[in-house]
């Protein structure tokens, strides 16, 4: 019998979006005739704006004719959108970045998932809680998260950083030292974000300590508020202690054409007995050994996001979505819902009504309302009393939803 | 100082591809005006075929338009790709497969170095040698290679099975029982296969030991004789043991449009302490957990590689690379070099003259011919002696590189 990687085993339950997407399946099996407006898996609705579209007809053009075809490219991805990235992404907002610490990918959620393999297995994670549960599977998986406490309903060895009503959302620094910690800003699920005065101190704990932040921004663009950073890396001495992740999916909609990228920098360092050992030449490594670039027409796509007609056009749609997301804050809170997030980000974080639980509250809007949320619970158990809505629906969906709760 | 994965480490030198190019671009550097002719990485240069450039412009056209755009599609892989896979990759060869036993990658290269995660990290690793440097970096990577010896030349705790001219390219059977064996055929980068015959003692060793076969068949479509199995699936019992990874990028030309597809059988399990583990869903929970699917738009590329249209014109392809690939043979053989492969497979597999090293021969071809291919060596100490050059250049160059070896 072939040995298997037992950690797997510690998994608990299948993937969050997957057991949504099972009740909802269930739900429609017995209720063909049902129609369901769908709040729960963050994914965009808006077409991709005209000025990508036609920048994907010349790649695919190009690449049907034996001039211009392109086989491999580099795994990190083409200087076209390695330099559009740095000059837009970083530059605009007086940092700088190097083409050299930027890794083009074909998704944040890989990203996410697969940085942690530059990490030891003893290496110790923070992440807060509630938290998009691929940072704890993929370290589940690698075996860094111990057995599962099902009475506490947390992995032993992970440490857990309550974001929740009683702290506006403000994480406490980590108790004691770790190796990696999962930040997400502005954050999925709760909406909610810190100010570049509460990001400072994790990048001062992390010099301090020599913990690496592993900094999810796939949300930036959604951010509407002054003084919120945009990049981890407006911080003053975070390019030595942070990655930083994001993503084309929420800022264009590519979720089916699969672009992001990831930011190392040559700053970013540890040792091993007194050797220095650069994070970004790691990552270049497991890059170019098991990565093989992303197609280039989604890169040509990705480059035309920073096109003068595709920003104007891209952020069209962002505005389209954030209406939505204010129209859902005031709805909720007229009918008498606490809510959070829905300024900086594209999520409302509702509390459940009269403390119910957040699968039941789930399974009540999914039965009665025909609507679909994303349990609160399915983020950690800090999310429990909580339900995730996104602002990713039409206009009309989100009206018909919010009339559904009101009636 | 944050814990890193100390086995990335143990890893021997830069990756061979970026090692080549990082020679060429030397030479370019230091000789701008040379004409250099690249038979060394493996990539195609005939551009995709019109039944497929049609495909997808058509998905590009449904992304731009609210009624017919798509977002996050199955991780697994979009329904009419898995079922276009099944019919005519395994049913066409009378292999029963389901779809749910079909996964879609954006790359042969990410699926055959994910697919290790899978065991555990004390699973003993077999390779052929040569060998695609992939399958033993990614397992360097996890850390079950042991020490490199630089003596030998090779990891300690990975069983090398060499393939030469002495035993036919046909490897022997492991002595004693590992966990995982890689085996390519047709194979990258010797261009020679196994019949039948040949592969079925291996689909029986896994049996009896227990053993999982990770069949990397990507060069499949470039099979010419009758009696070369397509797939491991045509051996009695092989969905019990193995696991196939399959390509567009050499069938199709998808190098620059990433999409791949690996096979997990449910058949395929083993036990922890008596309890049964499916292969197929633990592959399952990796793919759902760290991929979030291929782009649409490569997905319809793909599925129009079945199309009545695409399969004439990506055959007609095919038949241009392989009639490359028999001028190359006979045009060497004329020379008085020894060669190997090229008949079921894009690559030659030449023998370096007077015993000369492969990396001296490499440099040799490079600076007075200006010819590149590939370092026998960099594949493995049995590839020592040896030198790939593939047969995906066009014709004009690859009857100019036989003429550059003439002079």
């Amino acid at each position: 019998m072939a040995s298997i990687n037992e950690n797997y085993l510690e998994l608990q339950g299948s993937y969050l979006f997957s057991e949504i997407a099972r009740r909802v399946a269930k739900y429609k099996e017995e209720r063909p005739e049902a129609d369901i407006i769908r709040m729960g898996i963050g994914d965009v609705t808006r077409p991709i704006a005209p000025a990508i579209i036609a920048a994907m007809h010349k790649a695919v053009d190009e690449m049907g004719d034996a001039a211009s075809f392109r086989g491999y490219g580099p795994e990190q991805g083409y200087d076209f959108l390695l330099e559009a990235i740095r000059d837009n992404d970083y530059k605009a907002l007086g940092v700088d970045i190097e083409t050299s610490e930027i890794f083009v990918s074909d998704g944040a959620k890989c990203d996410v998932g697969n940085i942690q393999e530059l990490f030891a297995q003893c290496a110790k994670v923070a992440v807060t809680d509630p938290v998009y549960p691929v940072y704890v599977d993929t370290n589940v998986m690698a075996g860094r998260s111990g057995k599962f406490d099902t009475a506490l309903n947390r992995y032993a060895n992970i440490v857990y950083l309550p974001c929740n009503a009683e702290n506006g959302f403000v994480p406490e620094l980590p108790n004691g030292s770790v190796d990696m910690i999962y930040l997400c800003f502005p954050n999925n699920p709760t909406g909610t974000t810190l100010t570049h005065d509460q990001l400072k101190p994790w990048v001062e704990y992390a010099k301090k300590t020599g913990a690496v932040i592993l900094f999810d921004s796939a949300y930036e663009a959604y951010i509407t508020q002054p003084g919120v950073p945009h990049s981890i890396y407006e911080i003053d001495g975070a390019k030595e202690v942070a990655i930083e992740m994001r993503s084309f999916s929420k800022t264009a909609g590519f979720t089916g054409l699969r672009c992001a990228y990831t930011v190392v920098p040559k700053a970013l360092t540890t040792s091993i007995n007194g050797k220095l050992i650069s994070l970004n030449e790691l990552w270049n490594r497991r890059h170019t050994t098991k990565f093989n670039g992303v197609s280039y027409v989604t890169q040509r796509a990705a480059e035309a996001v920073y096109s003068p007609d595709g920003k104007a056009q891209i952020r069209e749609t962002i505005d389209y979505y954030m209406e939505n997301a204010r129209l859902l804050t005031h709805g909720l809170q007229k009918l008498g819902y606490e809510v959070f997030g829905g300024v900086n980000a594209p999520y409302i974080w509702l509390k459940t009504p009269n403390g119910m639980g957040s699968w039941a509250f789930f399974d009540e809007l999914l039965n009665i309302r025909q609507v679909v949320g994303t349990p609160g619970a399915g983020f950690g158990v800090s999310g429990e009393g909580y339900l995730r809505l996104t602002a990713f629906s039409t206009r009309e969906n989100t009206e018909r939803a919010l009339e559904r709760l009101r009636n």
